[in-house]
């Protein structure tokens, strides 16, 4: 009986996250799957529309399998912080996040938020990359 | 049918991570515990020890569930090259390493061996927080 929050904020990331996470799950376990939009002029309408899309992915994928909860949290915080007071809220077992690792023009970097939530979350988390690299 | 391959440097990270990871085993997976070494001048001969006993620590909490391997390599490699290396000999499904976030000062920082497995990895990676911060 394990609970996972999930993040996410495209159906490319849904899709990859499902992937992995779907191996591990078991009936009793629950998934809450947060899309953290900042909001007011932050926030484009496109990207609502991806986050609803993004979570609709996690409900089809894995809504047979274990109850899922969808959350579109548009609160004007930093999404590192949506998603670590949502796992405080539901006191979850374990984060699974998504990280990107290179810009299209092959410079290396570390997607900000899954920086910040794993250097603020007490809770074991599964990070799991959305772009191949090379090793 | 899971091949985790686990990196560790001390008791404590074992314990951590055996803590985490004996939830999620089945009889049919094979744990890798890797401890790397720089070697020469670089490395003490406590850290040897260190390194053994860390080993030694996986194999009594996880060997009587699953198959264990232990790997102390001492080839004059950086960490996370010995980590990534084994990781793709052994195809790996999955990652499962400790993280450092403070300092004794409090500072936050990250562990720089965390940070270049996550980078280098295509592989989902389960990271576990090895201390304890305030959120």
């Amino acid at each position: 009986m394990t609970i996972y929050v999930l993040a996410t904020d495209h159906v490319d990331t849904s899709a990859r996250l499902c992937d992995y996470l779907i191996t591990r799950l078991e009936g009793s376990d629950t998934v809450h799957a947060v899309n953290s939009l900042h909001g007011s002029d932050k926030t484009e309408s496109q990207e609502i529309r991806d986050g609803k899309e993004a979570l609709s992915v996690i409900r089809s994928r894995l809504g047979g399998r274990v109850t899922v909860e969808t959350h579109q949290l548009v609160k004007g915080n930093d999404p590192a912080v949506d998603i670590l007071t949502h796992a405080t809220d539901v006191d979850a077992d374990e984060l699974v996040i998504g990280v990107q690792k290179r810009t299209p023009t092959a410079k290396v970097v570390f997607g900000s938020t899954a920086q910040s939530i794993l250097l603020q979350t007490n809770r074991p988390t599964a990070v799991v990359p959305l772009t191949d690299t090379e090793s």
